[in-house]
């Protein structure tokens, strides 16, 4: 397996014959499947494939089974940790044929959606009916990739993320059999929760073609509004008494001041450049007036004041967009340049303590360090900007985030809170969460015994 | 697996070299352990086991495996599917002693117990801090059963079931290795979700022994209320409309008639003999009202309007423990039976249409039938009175629930909402996920290959 293999003629020869012209060996269109949006190098696959049905991914799967070729799933190609990267060779599964919005049960507030149905269209097509999906990591990705790599975004403080907002998985295993996961109930405890199993599994047991997924009835009111702090450690501490005190806030995060300059210039947007809250709430009229209000004193407490409020869908709009803008923004602040982005996840009691800490430690850096996070869940990023043809910048980086993991673990925290293993993070999920990942390397070759699923991600073997 | 082995000598000495007196084969005691609150037959273990520690659990799994003999572990036997009973003899592993609250982490609204600690213990315990576990089956039972039947109760319409709310477990495997499935974050994006495999998995794949919970802020205010309706399609409409209206009601219990009549017996209380709402709002004080006068309106529009409101804890709470008692209740409308309950959950369309149609099932049965449920959640039970010894009594009521499971699944339902799928239910089981069944089932022999972690459960062999 560590050899890239190389794609049989008897293989392409029957993969053409099922998909014609949507099997592809052209260079350009491997190579633009063999990137993320990670600092790791690239890793083109041996072909690319765009099947239009559940039943052609089962094709494929007997297929590349049985000639022992590794399946890449592909979403849109937004991740971060190098999950779409073909390291070991074989075929790349481009789900961009698979966006048809199956069906939408307004009444039930539940979807079905192919895989590679993103979550900006899914909003697009439900708004009419009053009903909106939550979970929106920073780029417009697919709901497959989403449920692949567990993803959340800014809402998951009020909504919970992909792990609570699936209710059901259509997935074509390793041998090209086709499962369904669960039905449309809304809880069930039929046997084990392989929805939640295949959640996150980063397409290491099984490619999702289908999604099932919980819609939320729009609110009545939403109120967003953005806040100064004089430092990091007042805005963490809003967040953390907001959530101690059972306020529903449904958005809440952290901007320190490099990343407040870095969307100012990419955005266009004149926020001084302080440590900031981004805020929003959800409810009725009355309970969002109430909760913003209870949020109001508890900042001012911690000496943040200048609270600028909208309710204007497009000025929230704006702002949100600027926030998801972020990540690409920081990487502005250092031109040329591609990040490393350390994503731990500590229990909220440690935030604080947690971020300030990091910030001491990249306070030396000669590069800028961005530090964002969805505070509320107690996850943040730190933006370790490099230049990929540096190593020893890359080596400083991979330092930092590894003292940095450390110490998040130190707090019974995790080494990632939304953007998940991929490739460089094994070591530290064997420091997490120990021989636990025995059992995990148990379940994978159980499910994948000739380890063809996106091999070489979370489990390596 | 078919014969209940004889617990051979040399696994006795062993177990009693580790015990003590803490082992035992005494014949009360071996029976009190081989029922449920079910109607199957009981089936009594060959011993006895009282632990005191995760260690402890870990070294009886090492002897059991070596002599190969099944453990079935055992909270306070409330089950309702029979996942207690000891099938194929072995060892059962009686968790009563593992009743310590190892940490209340009230800055992070968590905790850390031993699985053998009672929800309403643990309610008790963090009362004090403001906090609360909103999980609440009808019985007392033990986080750790909880976790293992992915239990939910009536307040899951707000706050989700057990799948929601564990955080991290220990488990111990067959082999007596002990793992820790994650951290103490919020989210986490760290490899397979090993926590929601063994939440639900019924002591089938490892022995929890301690549950790491989310707990609630307690809201500044609640408020209860019971409404009678002129039939049930109209109360459960009102539920409907009430979800679909995105109103984060926190419960919504419906009662049919002789639900009623059977609490109104139990539990001493006068509600009229009609079917019944019982319903529940957290918030502000300012929230609580308007939630209760939305749902008051909706209600009207379907003809209930007899509201009866309490604010005052001890009204809440004998209300609650009569909704809790109903199931108690209902056994006492046929005197010396058991029930077979049946639990499936639907998509919330199709709530109002499933119990009708299921009404209309059993209109003619000799026997009374009470139907209940959490109908936010589109969950509802069916209590299927029989006398143990009348064999046709079972078999018609066993032909009811597997027409309603039939019902359900049509409805793209479940055949089990909270109460699991134990030893009955495993045909339904493959009925309603099909060949996912097998994907459990190479699971379950990859982390338990020679079937001693409560065999017979879930999955057959």
């Amino acid at each position: 397996m560590n050899k890239p293999v190389e794609l049989d003629t008897s293989v392409t020869a029957e993969l053409r014959a099922l998909l014609g012209e949507r099997l592809t060996v052209s260079r350009g269109i491997r190579d633009q499947h063999g990137r993320d949006e990670s600092a790791l190098p690239n890793a083109s696959p041996q072909a690319v494939v765009f099947p239009e049905s559940t039943a052609e991914i089962s094709e494929i799967a007997r297929i590349c089974t049985r000639h022992r070729v590794p399946m890449i799933p592909f979403g849109v190609g937004t991740s971060l940790e190098g999950h779409v990267l073909a390291i070991h060779g074989g075929v790349t599964i481009d789900m961009g044929r698979m966006n048809r919005i199956l069906a939408i049960h307004a009444n039930d507030l539940d979807a079905v959606v192919q895989a590679g149905v993103t979550r900006k269209s899914l909003n697009e097509a439900i708004r009419h009916a009053g009903l909106f999906f939550p979970i929106d990591p920073g780029a417009d990705a697919t709901l497959g990739g989403m449920a692949s790599t567990r993803a959340s975004g800014t809402n998951a403080v009020r909504y919970g993320t992909m792990r609570e907002n699936v209710l059901a998985l259509t997935v074509v295993l390793a041998n090209g059999e086709v499962i369904r996961t669960a039905g449309r109930s809304r809880k069930s405890a039929a046997g084990y929760d392989l929805t939640r199993l295949f959640v996150g599994s980063e397409g290491t047991l099984g490619i999702i073609t289908e999604v099932t997924i919980r819609l939320q009835a729009a609110p009545e009111a939403m109120s967003s509004a953005v806040c100064p702090f004089p430092s990091i450690e007042s805005a963490v501490n809003t967040v953390i008494q907001t959530i101690q005190a059972g306020i529903p806030i449904a958005r809440s995060e952290l901007l320190c001041d490099l990343t407040v300059r870095a969307i100012n210039k990419y955005s266009k947007t004149s926020y001084p450049e302080q440590p900031h809250l981004f805020l929003e709430f959800h409810g009725s009229l009355a309970g969002v007036k109430e909760q913003a209000n209870a949020v109001q004193e508890i900042a001012n407490a911690n000496g943040g004041s200048a609270f600028s409020w909208t309710t204007l869908a497009e000025d929230r709009n704006r702002m949100w967009q600027a926030r998801h803008d972020a990540y690409f923004a920081c990487l502005q602040l250092y031109p040329g340049s591609r990040a490393i982005t350390a994503d731990v996840c500590v229990p909220i009691s440690r935030l604080a303590e947690c971020i300030i800490d990091t910030q001491a430690d990249v306070a030396d850096r000669p590069v800028p360090t961005p530090i964002l996070g969805h505070v509320g869940d107690g996850n943040f990023h730190c933006v370790l900007l490099v230049r990929p043809e540096n190593p020893e910048e890359i080596l400083e980086a991979q330092k930092i985030n590894k003292r940095l993991v450390k110490r998040a673990l130190a707090m019974e925290g995790t080494c990632t809170g939304e953007h998940g293993i991929g490739i460089g993070k094994q070591a530290y999920l064997r420091e997490e969460l120990g021989n636990a990942v025995d059992v995990m390397k148990n379940i994978k070759t159980a499910l994948d015994p000739h380890s063809l699923m996106n091999p070489g991600k979370i489990i390596n073997g």
